[in-house]
């Protein structure tokens, strides 16, 4: 378990942003808030998707939830781990979490 | 001027971030907090810059000026534009900003 994830509950909606195709992350949020009743989401990123991240929490909720999910907070952070090469490396984080109106 | 700038005091500290080396941006900052004495600086970007303005907060806080200067908050948005086609399209854009403790 990643050290940043320790003190969550383990029920906790989350969706980590990777290469997949960009609607797919949206609707995976979309999809924890209707069908899943979440009444809170956490999409979380790591460096160049950071981008990524912020582009499907608006999308999320300035057009197909807008006016039911708000973004409620932002965190940024860091995260050293070893590269295929064995060198250590730093890579920023994102954590935004949406919450249900 | 632009719309989400309309109630900044001219007198803020903004950093824009875009295409230039890296460390440009980190010491733009660095420089506001030291040599003109910021309490205050704003890092801003769009797009794909948003990933790298993460960065620049991250290695200003942690590295380069580690205990003097915190991330005091972060809000993401959207912006309407027309682009080189004349098609509208819709950007995302971060402000981070970082306060001096």
């Amino acid at each position: 378990m990643e050290e940043h994830q320790k003190h969550r509950n383990p029920n906790d909606h989350i969706v980590l942003v990777g290469d997949k195709p960009f609607m797919n992350y949206v609707t995976g949020v979309v999809m924890q808030f209707t069908t899943q009743n979440a009444n809170e989401v956490v999409i979380k990123a790591r460096g160049k998707f950071i981008s990524r991240a912020v582009d499907i929490a608006e999308v999320t909720t300035k057009r197909f939830l807008e006016g039911t999910v708000d973004t409620a907070g932002i965190k940024i952070g860091s995260e050293d781990f070893e590269n295929k090469e064995g060198r250590q490396v730093r890579v920023s984080t994102v954590e935004i979490t949406l919450i249900k109106k």
